[in-house]
């Protein structure tokens, strides 16, 4: 016997794509004061969670999350203030515990943070207990560091586990931002059954990493030119707006807010102010708007 | 004794060279209607099966693969509808089975299926018998589904095993799509012996996946700007057309369907409408008349 | 008891991430002459020690590094002479044996010639006694070749250890150019405690092998067009100069000296010489100048 | 004792070093009929060996080689003999056996045959007995073929092994075409002894592979432009003709020779002969001049 998957049964392969599902369109026909199109930006601010997830030490790597804290964030902070936007910072209990005064200063100015791990640990390897444990402990850390308790949840790496949704649930979450069944929010099924929980969907296309990261040893690096990047942020925004959808970016401090790349998020952001019917909002209203006025 | 390739012995390396190859080129004069260049557009419509196929049960990549069907097929299909452009959607069997009101949707509109394996699994790794079985049972499959059986085979990956033209002939196949040894169609030799099957080769150069695929632990990035994409794949055609000969695509529902990157197929289309004597055709005319009108 | 991060101590984290941090900016209000910006040049000659390092012996890659000092070096002095800038040459003890007569053209042309580890070795994988014997051996050896001793590391990869900031300090050194938690220079704290020792910071962003290298057999490849990596640089400086602050780069002979790419340094050089209040220095002149007259 | 590359002896480092080194320079002050610029194209036709070298017997991948030769070869032919342009061929002896038509096409258009390998191997795996047995059986396996002895090698992959030099000179060989050490010819040296051998060097920067390969498993991908490849190639030329160099330039038939591609070749000729004083010639023939005319 094979346990090569063309050699599955149809139950089994039925089975492991039915766990987690798209269910029905959360599509508002109009945003908050008719706008319409939704903005949703986020920070995952892993800093030296980066490196530490995978047990590194390295000095240079963890200098390098360094940078996330003391300069990015800041920088970023300032972009938004200057255009008054808010946004979603997801992060990292660890790194919220290494820079607790900032975490304070991004809820003083009117963002949100969500749920972003324990220490980025990636979900798809670890059992149901030790997976709801961290996630636990994270929602209680941030709450006490910040005193307001976290609603949604973007999993590390979008790493999504097959016990995340049933965590999600118990821990009584309002959206995931993980998944990318759909260009617009839509609520999550489990195993067919619908759970209330609206997934804000993510999209590599729509990640500064993807075009902006290096691994010295790993080979990755950041070919695309940055004014690239901007137009296809833009692109995927003015498809948004045309679409009456939700534009959903998701950045780090530690690739974005270098001296030759913050202006991506400058200049995106004043494109997009250009109209005047779009609604910049955090995850957590957009989610909760979409599900309260699906179409 | 060393088993190194430097020391094959010449009887060796021919028969692997041999066992495949390109025979007669098959370009007519003239494409149906008198155009002076066919356009075949396929679609790899691989869904959840790219995660399935190596044993994979991420939940996030599952979720990208069902993008595919529930976002990126029907966008294809309203691009093509609007131009009213067939084209051709090869589906793994497992696919289809996933979603089967879509493969009725897709014949429905006039386009054609084709076969791409049970569960997109390599065909090298395969012994005859079981590469056999996966494809009569896929064929089958896709018949039921439909109401027409598939004429013709894209390898999933394009792995085409050295079993694999053997079973196309007893499958009856008309035509394939997965070697590059031209730019236009031509006969497959089998052993240095015609077959009558016509090879609608494909390309790597004209293939979304190649400039536009994520492997977030993999190491691939989708560098390529999408204007860039559009560029390579207009000069393909510009050339194909100057040629009188074939611009064949392969993409996909996953890569393309995004609003930064639909508009590479809607410009490409467009561009090629601007002439007049283009033959939009599927898979199955382009090869059936490449074998009947060959020069 | 698992050892995964996610189970780690708070004390384990916090002191993996406390080893060597960033304490106080060193931002002076101005630079020397009243300058706005500072412009610190940095060339990285490896030459043969690129292949060496790793216990490599390619005739080919042999040659490349000697390319570097046949060809790469002079043309970048000539480069420098014809602009009057000065810069930073960072040498493994072995190329400068390699190549005595090459290190007293660059200290006569009036550049620093800064350490750059024995043979580009991997710090973190050395213990105490031995990276610090390399590094004492490789500060002798460029002294006894060009009678200046170096006062500053840039570490070989940027690898730098949980041992070289003591051994930075045991050595006397003024500044080290290998960590990247900030944009502009700043005081390097061990454990907690300030060192005196200079960060001049580098980013993989000002680093022309992110974009052009090439790894014949481990798949980096360089894609970024040779403008855009003038762009990407030009961007940094112009930020650099409107924050009044550091503009670093790091080139390497072997990268950037081809002639299609050395007009990436005369460019910006040129650029960069269009604004008069500009100050370009050495990295020691620029780290003594950040420590102080630190705002 | 540590065997690690920093606790290596002076001497044995000298030693590796020292084997293979760049030599006197071999510029002319004019190249012939008192051109300013000699221009050396050549293309490195390894059809189907790419897969054979490695023991591969993919039958897509062969397919991929069989377009080298079917496609490949007879456009790159129509190009240069369209613009009376000669150029250098390096086939590997197993692929001449493939297509000894082909071979002879190619010499009776003018243009020179070189050495390759036997099946494209790695030299730097071979003993010395087995790589001198290659060659020599390769130069006999060329002669036989065309009438004409090779007298230049390009190493496979560039891959110049510690014996190569050697066997060069035992083979009598007037030049090499495989390592990097300068932009323009030298004379090799072994073991610090001058060979009478003149290098022509190659570089990644003139070699269409590295920017347009795909290697769909391996993850390198074709993500530099067509247009920005062939810039970089202008710039090349266009330095070595400011500085009365050579332009050397490495294509493959099966990745220049495409539709979207073939026009990187077609322009760039184009651009070259837009300046009246170059001189097209083999590689063999500039080699010649330039061991003879050194300055």
């Amino acid at each position: 016997m094979t346990d090569e998957a063309w050699g599955w049964e149809e139950a089994r392969w039925r089975d492991v794509v039915g766990r987690v599902r798209a269910g029905r369109p959360l599509r508002p026909d109009r945003w908050k004061d008719g706008a319409r199109c939704a903005v949703a930006l986020s920070f995952d601010a892993d800093h030296e969670t980066s490196e530490l997830r995978g047990g590194g030490t390295s000095v240079g790597r963890l200098a390098w999350g360094e940078f996330g804290a003391r300069v990015g964030v800041p920088k970023i902070l300032r972009v938004l203030a200057e255009r008054e936007i808010p946004a979603t910072f997801f992060v990292p209990a660890v790194a919220a515990l290494l820079h607790p005064a900032q975490q304070l200063e991004v809820i003083a100015a009117g963002h949100e943070i969500g749920l972003h791990g324990w220490i980025h640990e990636l979900n798809s390897g670890l059992e149901y207990e030790v997976e709801r444990d961290l996630l636990q402990r994270s929602a209680e850390t941030l709450e006490q560091l910040v005193g307001v308790r976290p609603v949604g949840l973007r999993t590390p790496s979008w790493d999504f586990s097959p016990h995340t949704l049933r965590i999600e649930q118990e821990l009584g979450l309002e959206y995931d931002s993980s998944l990318m069944a759909d260009e617009d929010c839509y609520e999550l099924l489990a195993d067919g059954e619908p759970t209330g929980i609206v997934e804000l969907p993510v999209e590599w296309i729509r990640d500064d990493a993807v075009y902006l990261a290096m691994d010295r040893f790993g080979g990755i690096r950041p070919h695309t030119p940055p004014h690239e990047v901007l137009a296809i942020f833009a692109c995927e925004f003015d498809r948004a707006y045309a679409d009456g959808g939700v534009f959903q970016l998701t950045l780090h401090p530690h690739v974005i807010a270098y001296r030759s790349r913050i202006g991506i998020l400058e200049d995106l952001i004043d494109h997009i102010r250009g109209h005047d019917d779009v609604w910049f909002a955090t995850h957590r209203d957009v989610a909760a708007w979409a599900r309260r006025h699906a179409a």
